[in-house]
């Protein structure tokens, strides 16, 4: 697999954030999106504790914190156009605030 | 499952588009990250087609139009705060342009 450093994300398209998805690598569900800057980043790599950047309250987000409902980072994906993360963790309890295992627990209905 | 309807979708936090996630149903596969705006939705809908909004191209993208790469759309989820939408896919051929089956085929170093 090919290996990417963090100078080469590009954090500008996004002014200065990028989206994340993260999966729960035992089950490959999708558990939520966020946004990251390079701060985030590089604390998740550091601590291995996914941190995200929250855009509502402005600040770095080091996911469980208050909740308790950490997610282990086992590894970190960058896509093709460095534009996108794919952070692969262990959740512990929900990812989601409602108490939901995951984020998408709603299905779009085809009619309007 | 909650069942959500496309003008509950929050498509204005985003200047008019929301993230989606393409995931492939068979492998649990995260295939790629794009953006859709309304009319990318009710065509996803409507088609069964996975149909985004290219940003760079400023149009309806239609996923596999031009490569042959179609994303056959199984289901749609929205998320909790409604800003983001999960394309549950069928993928034919590979997603990525580069050829590669995902987009996320690169694996963030520790080290800067």
């Amino acid at each position: 697999m090919k290996a990417s450093k963090i100078g080469e994300i590009d954090f500008a398209k996004g002014n200065g954030l990028v989206p994340v998805v993260t999966q729960e690598a035992r089950t490959g569900k999708v558990l939520m999106l966020a946004y990251a800057n390079k701060e985030a980043v590089e604390a998740t790599m550091k601590t291995k504790r996914a941190t995200y950047w929250s855009r509502s309250r402005n600040e770095l987000w080091i996911k469980g914190d208050t909740s308790g409902h950490v997610q282990k980072v086992r590894r970190v994906l960058v896509d093709c156009d460095n534009d996108t993360l794919l952070y692969m963790v262990d959740q512990v309890g929900p990812a989601c605030h409602t108490g939901k295992h995951s984020c998408f627990f709603s299905k779009l209905d085809s009619e309007e």
